[in-house]
């Protein structure tokens, strides 16, 4: 177990089950194959669909002719935007992530354009998925072809290719009249920037690109809709929110919420990309022309081509330092593609850019701009990684002008509590100091680096974290064992990590809880498994319903001994009287006597927590990078973060390991490839290079705990903050090794070539 | 709809939804062939299995040799009893129906000795069922033939084959000491009965016997099971109640009973014989053996041959009354044959023999007895049907006798609040007087029937339902809409039934309120499916849960219009500020905003209601007898019957007509027929005959309504009472036809001819 640092308030033997680390109860079901995924859903009379896609970055569907589809044998149904209802003006009521519902509407099945390669245009069923890949074949689709755009600076410049020409957007100091593909402009100011600049002795800026990134989860997104003939539609699915799903389809599909179930499957893998709805009311379409089931499989293309990757970047990075080493001011000013449809996630870059540094004066501007890509989705802390490569590249340059150590300077101007960031909002208690100083005080921030071409960099990450709404309940079992119901889908071990919460309170083993996840029908409503909030807000829920319970055992123990319910205590795991008598009785021994002193106990919490606590974490990067060649090779890595609490830390280290790693995808070899017509080139993984386990040292995690006070037991979150400050701290460790700053991602070999040659004078590009 | 009768305190029209009849929340599943019933689950690497049962009525079981059927390519497992824990001398903690293990353990498969034809032997599971079933035949099982006794009179003799060596019961005066086949003896005594009869003008003392029936359900037992390699027993199942399967698996295995999740499916009729555990740890030890999902499904004759049927009988009911016709003594003496292990349904026989009846003197004596037959098993009112038939008939002989019409002779002396019955309570609110009044005022009653060889027969019936433990939960959607999550499984409607009450609370339409069947970790802790509990048990949770949610949403509104919750009100669907302001928001409305308000609403009951309400129902019956045949035809036939309250009319007359279709049934023609040896000779439908529409005329229904002080709808429960008067009101009919007094059923032609031929002088047997 990883020790609690001196500056965590509390220790962990406080606790009893949080901080041990018990088997996950889905455990057996994942290493044996027996966990049911959304491909191993299979129905009585089930079809396959095929979603027929835009060969075509940007055109115009001037006609859709499925006759021949139609009429081979086998072929039950064809489908196309125009079956969708019309989206018009409304905004999908989707709670926190509300959007115009046309954005929705004509992402799932394009109407008169198609924005993207690999937009859906049709969709069919048919007896077998072949038969159906064949049939969607056979759709006669007449494009007209238009010019695409693929980069967010080129899409800014008046006289780009439109991609939704109705679009107005008030920015530039524009009056918001003139066509445009910027969706939106987010503006942030803190102090005054230009005297900070002026009091700077040093300032840098630069300026970086990052491309467009993959989630690259293992399993594809599939859908299985069954639209019953009394409406009711009920949806099997891998997601990470199956409200989320729920509350989209009903939207697009314009039926009643309630009308619509969704069945969450295990998942394999999500990171923020399966969220948007997809393929769900296409599915739904196809059931409801058929009376039949109909399963949709992506291939790993198509979800290259026509999932939410995360966006390619163009910034600008601007900061001042005095001598001393205090930052006077910073100024962001970002364009992030938001692909086919608005909604990149410039606005969380926005908010974290800065974070780690107490900025007296700063400026942000980001943009969110339409190119012809996939719209972009959430992936990990989204917007963060892109934002922190620049700014903590540039701080390491600051420090490296100053002549000071990074992490000095960054535990000199660290966010502390009480600071104002520049995006607006006072910091809580964070742990941005204790987590920068356990970095200081890891064993690899001070060991030797020794040979040719080699380098180390440091660089800081922030995460915000997420509350939202969450719902459980539970029943108490004759055996003393509670079944835990949570609508959380279990991506990263979070069943366990809420079991144990409600097991601490309730002074019962982890393993004396069973969570197990339901379906919308069956389940309060929970929001969506990401922004990194189920252990803290399912678990704060679970937290409150042990809690429920307890106080209802306290109320039959009073019962089982005939005194009142205020002469009872909850004790650890006991319930003791304290009248004297020196009775006491245990959780289970109780458990087994609901029966005779009132009958059954549920209990059942409903949360919405606004006390979330951010997350900061601090990496350390060895790198030797081959001059022939421009391989970077990652020969150590640590990852210190603030867990606020880690109640299982397995999982808390294998969620900073996996951050950690895709991280390091990002920062040296992924990114989407597309020629001029805007066709994607690499879209499988044998073209779409992610890191192996090969290619990788085992990471080393230190967890720091900095309790946040908005949580029972602590938690802040720990599933995002990971990614975010790999890239950085790769190209600050490749300067180290080579003296090339590289600012733009991904730092491929090619690339690292390409500057090595350049830097000796004989550059090849 | 049924009008309420007079009688009725309150009028259906105080309601908006309880008395409507809104279609069926799962009508289009079950009538599509979507609804999933245990024979269409299928899981990855399933196999089959099939069960190898006894021959033989009464035999020790020698050796079992198993080596051929494995060495059956496909076949996988084979287990014996000898690979169940020893259940030793624990008592099974069932809770209401705790029972010795052994009987339990040893029923779901023979060790030393086998007890009836069809006891399970063996099991085999391979990879197809035709494969299995196959090997079952090659296991090699040798007996050692013991004489078995089938009479429960024989069973009774001193002498007599005993099936249980050790077993002992202290009755008939003995001291216990003596081996027995005799499990139980139950005594009730009121009053002075010797006194009673002296003074009655007229006593009338009869023997009746019955024989043993199925409940005939349409879908065979079944069970999926799969042992997870985590300890962790998932099984699929057709069951009246998933946490009584849980509960007795658990039990039989010796496994924790949060280690069994119990899934139940939809289930094609219960009537009380799906309540048992037959195939449960059979398939779990198959799954256990191989690691993989073990499916059984039984045959029809396995279902006939080796479930629970309603017993055989032996009774003698003796009655007498003055001249003015009041009732002034009663006895009953009845032998229950309980079939190979104890547990006939004699007590239930016990407690309703003389309950339309203030009786003030009586004795009551009741045996159950072991015989070479299957472990009998409830069956709709379970018990009541034999008793009341005995009584009933002598009742209306003693109306003969008297020259009273039978029913003003019930009316006389019917039950009443506050009057004690023989076993012992006192009788709260009742609708025996309601009902019989009903009767009499039912055009049924005054119609002529005219015409040779007809008669018409009037009979009532008790039955007491029970009350038990249910859980709901339930979760507002923002359209208005609510999912109500429930343990109880749907034979009858009772989805509709339970989510009607909550609709009602809540103000919204049936439609409104989306009722879901969960398993057992997904919701609380609820009893079975039976003693027509659910509508009045699981109802008064969703009730109850309604409440709850009410409070809640009295809450948000008061959060909305900012003013303290006490100046709120719940009025129908509507909350209304009492402040002056004259503010008032629908439940659809406020559903809407409960994000804005506090974030998501689950309400939840658990409850154990003790206010159970009896029913009783008399019915009419005409009937036409053929003098040449024996064949006894129903002209007409009338179901009156309180309902305390009638939730879904239309779910309320289905019972009633379904109860009386099965009492029907088992008035004329059902019966099980066995040789010497004790082989059943009609295991089939072919040859086991039951009533088809083409049998009956449509079966007319009154509905009373005398609400339930136990209830906040004034419910009884409806399920159970209609199947008791048919036996009892056609063999009066019959009489009234023949002038033949019957007293054993089945009154079948062959039986019916035969008294018909006697009477003439002339009999055949």
């Amino acid at each position: 177990m990883a020790p609690a640092t001196k500056t965590a308030p509390e220790t962990q033997s406080e606790y009893k089950v949080i901080g041990t680390r018990p088997i996950r109860h889905d455990g057996v079901d994942k290493v044996t194959g027996r966990a049911q995924y959304g491909a191993d859903v299979y129905l009585t009379g089930m079809l396959h669909g095929n979603v027929l896609r835009s060969p075509h970055a940007h055109a115009r569907i001037v006609s859709i002719d499925a006759g021949k589809a139609l009429a081979l044998p086998g072929v039950k149904a064809v489908v196309t935007g125009q079956d969708l209802p019309d989206p018009g003006d409304k905004v999908a009521n989707l709670g926190e992530a509300s959007a115009p519902l046309r954005h929705l509407s004509l992402n799932v099945l394009a109407r008169d354009k198609v924005l993207y390669q690999g937009h859906a245009v049709a969709a069919v069923a048919a007896t077998d998925p072949h038969l159906a890949e064949e049939a969607a074949g056979l759709i006669e689709v007449e494009y007209e072809l238009l010019p695409p755009v693929m980069d967010v600076m080129e899409a800014m410049k008046d006289g780009a290719p439109l991609l939704d020409e109705n679009l107005r957007t008030k920015s530039f100091g524009t009056t918001g009249d003139k066509p445009t593909n910027v969706a939106d402009h987010i503006h942030f100011e803190l102090g005054d920037v230009e005297q900070g600049f002026a009091e700077a002795d040093i300032v840098v800026e630069r300026e970086f690109t990052t491309q467009t990134v993959h989630q690259g989860y293992i399993e594809p997104h599939n859908c299985t809709a069954f639209w019953n003939s009394d409406g009711q539609l009920t949806i099997w699915l891998s997601t990470q929110g199956s409200f989320t799903s729920r509350a989209q389809t009903s939207e697009i599909l314009g039926v009643p919420i309630s009308q619509v179930k969704v069945v969450p499957t295990e998942i394999g893998g999500g990171f923020g990309g399966k969220i948007a709805t997809y393929l769900e009311p296409t599915a739904a379409l196809l059931s409801k022309a058929t009376g039949r089931p109909v399963k949709i499989l992506m291939t790993r293309e198509e979800v290259l081509q026509a999932t939410g990757p995360t966006p390619a970047s163009f910034m600008r990075v601007k900061m001042g330092a005095k001598k001393d080493g205090t930052l006077t001011a910073g100024s962001f000013w970002a364009a992030f593609d938001a692909g086919g449809f608005p909604g990149s996630p410039i606005g969380a870059a926005c908010m974290c850019v800065f974070a780690p540094y107490n900025l007296p004066n700063g400026v942000i501007d980001g943009f969110d701009v339409l190119v012809n890509k996939p719209k972009s989705s959430a992936y990990r802390a989204p917007g963060a990684t892109h934002a922190e490569f620049a700014s903590e590249t540039v701080v390491d340059e600051i420090c490296e002008k100053l002549g000071m150590d990074p992490i000095e300077f960054r535990i000199k101007n660290a966010s502390r509590e009480g600071d104002r960031r520049v995006d607006g909002p006072v910091w809580p208690r964070i742990g941005c100091v204790e987590t920068t100083e356990a970095a200081r005080e890891h064993p690899h921030y001070a060991a030797p680096l020794e040979g040719p071409n080699r380098g180390r960099g440091v660089a800081s990450g922030f995460w915000f974290n997420v509350g939202l709404k969450s719902s459980v309940h539970a029943s108490v079992n004759p055996d003393g064992r509670v079944s835990l119901v949570e609508g959380s889908t279990d991506i990263g071990g979070t069943r366990t990590s809420v079991a144990m919460q409600m097991a601490e309170v309730l002074g019962i083993p982890a393993e004396s809880v069973r969570p197990i996840v339901a379906d919308t029908d069956a389940v309060g409503y929970t929001d969506v498994t990401g922004g990194s909030r189920v252990t803290f807000s399912t678990g704060y829920a679970a937290y409150e319903a042990a809690k429920d319970i307890q106080g209802q055992m306290v109320g039959r123990a009073a019962v089982l001994w005939e005194i009142p319910e205020d002469q009872v205590e909850a004790q650890d795991g006991d319930y003791v009287a304290n009248d004297g008598s020196g009775r006491s009785i245990s959780f289970a021994e109780l458990a087994a006597k609901l029966d005779e002193t009132g009958g059954p106990i549920v209990g059942r919490a409903t949360v919405d927590p606004k006390g979330v606590g951010g997350a900061f974490c601090t990496q350390i990067a060895d790198v030797e990078v081959d001059p022939d060649t421009g391989k970077v090779e990652i020969l150590r890595f640590t990852v210190v973060q603030d867990a606020g609490r880690a109640i299982h830390p397995s999982y808390v280290e294998g969620q900073m390991q996996g951050g950690a790693v895709q991280g390091i995808g990002w920062a040296l070899n992924e990114e989407y490839v597309y020629n001029e017509q805007g066709h994607l080139l690499n879209g499988s993984f044998l073209d779409y290079r992610m890191p192996t386990s090969l290619d990788l040292p085992m990471i080393d995690t230190k967890i720091v705990e900095v309790p946040n006070p908005g949580h029972p037991f602590g938690v802040r979150g720990v599933g995002e903050v990971p990614i975010v400050p790999p890239p950085a701290a790769i190209a600050n460790a490749v300067y180290q090794a080579t003296g090339l700053r590289l600012r733009d991602l991904p730092m491929s070999p090619p690339r690292v070539l390409n500057a090595i040659l350049e830097k000796k004078g004989n550059g090849s590009g």
